[in-house]
């Protein structure tokens, strides 16, 4: 499977949280009538067996999905039970006693299918695609048992992305942050990119266009690779 | 040249950033005999042509140098005047009146190379190699014209790492943020990622292993991939 991305492409990766993110606020607006902005604090990659660490120790909530299209992989939110209670809270308007309510549940469904699908629907426009996928599964656990689970289907070698997010409701004292993981499978990931800076330029790849550095890797391997596309 | 990455070892750049960081904390210690903590607060890729967007508007200072060896380029630190000031201050314990004395000036000189070297000698540690530098040149100029300075060696199609940093003084309510950019020769900075992950795990080289990916990057190639991703 072809894993390898022009480094320059990284940009791309910009654009998917940049667009994702902003979506996100287009479908608060929209499906919940709440306006909030929705900022990006960190960017960081991790393999899949580093995810028990970025999501720390105790009980956390975490609302995964799967995707049913490319890129495939999994999508999940993750926050705490602080956070929950808020959104439950926002969204009802009704304070959370000890116990969630049965109202108090559904509205903190909503939140995340609305943040979820944003989120995809984001990145679906960026690759110029659309991505299916299912209504994510809510749930409240320790942390280890999150990454177990959310790891259960990823390939080992997947790339995660994870971003620290911060949603801050309008006219309030609420602002939520969020921990998102996506774990594209990374052929597909690789795939898509590609193919979007192909559409979009010159309706060629685009990944090998200067021949000037090719000396710079000597081993055998690497020299046959570019002797194959020396006649490019 | 071969600009190709395993979109897998992204996760490299993490580690290059972590590395950095340390470093530079290590660095004011020992030679600045300044406790801080280093955090990075958001990464992002951008293109040099976006370089003046990132750098925004008004006067602003820089600390800005070539690389002598790979992965060569530019790295350059961008800081607002309040923040030279407080550091100038910091360094030399005397206040900031309307201009810098020459005592201010080599202070906010020395407190440059102590954090640039800090965090070049943190990214040639990860990449197992050293990396020459000379002094860095502090200017202070409207950011547009230190985008066009930086950028005038650079090329057109590099990948830019943008890193916003907080350098925090220990004991003290002295905080300061810097942009760190570094902008590699891409061909280089792919070489160094690839040639650490071969020395690190197989002794092999990583990123041709699979006899499929060679044939990624020719335009009519492009299909044949598609097809046989279709079949796989």
């Amino acid at each position: 499977m072809p894993l390898l991305i022009d480094i320059r492409k990284l940009t791309v990766i910009n654009r998917l949280i940049k667009e994702g993110s902003e979506s996100v606020a287009d479908s608060l607006s929209t499906l919940a009538g709440v306006d909030a902005s929705v900022e990006i604090k960190s960017l960081s990659f991790v393999q899949p067996g580093d995810i028990p660490t970025e999501m720390g120790t105790g009980e956390i909530y975490s609302a995964r999905v799967r995707l049913a299209e490319p890129p495939y992989g999994v999508f999940m939110m993750t926050f705490s039970t602080e956070t929950a209670a808020e959104i439950a809270q926002l969204m009802t308007g009704m304070d959370v006693e000890s116990e969630f309510t049965q109202l108090h549940e559904s509205a903190l469904q909503e939140m995340c299918n609305i943040l979820t699908s944003g989120f995809i629907d984001g990145i679906a426009n960026t690759l110029e695609t659309t991505i299916d996928m299912g209504t994510p599964t809510i749930e409240q656990a320790q942390a280890m048992t999150v990454a177990d689970d959310a790891l259960s289907h990823v390939r080992r070698d997947s790339l995660t992305i994870v971003l620290d997010s911060l949603v801050d409701i309008a006219d309030s004292d609420v602002a939520f942050s969020l921990r998102i993981f996506l774990v594209p499978d990374p052929g597909s990931f690789v795939h898509l990119i590609d193919q979007l800076d192909r559409d979009a330029e010159t309706g060629e790849p685009t990944s090998v266009d200067s021949p000037d550095a090719k000396e710079l890797d000597t081993s055998s391997e690497v020299q046959a690779f570019e002797d194959a596309f020396d006649g490019s």
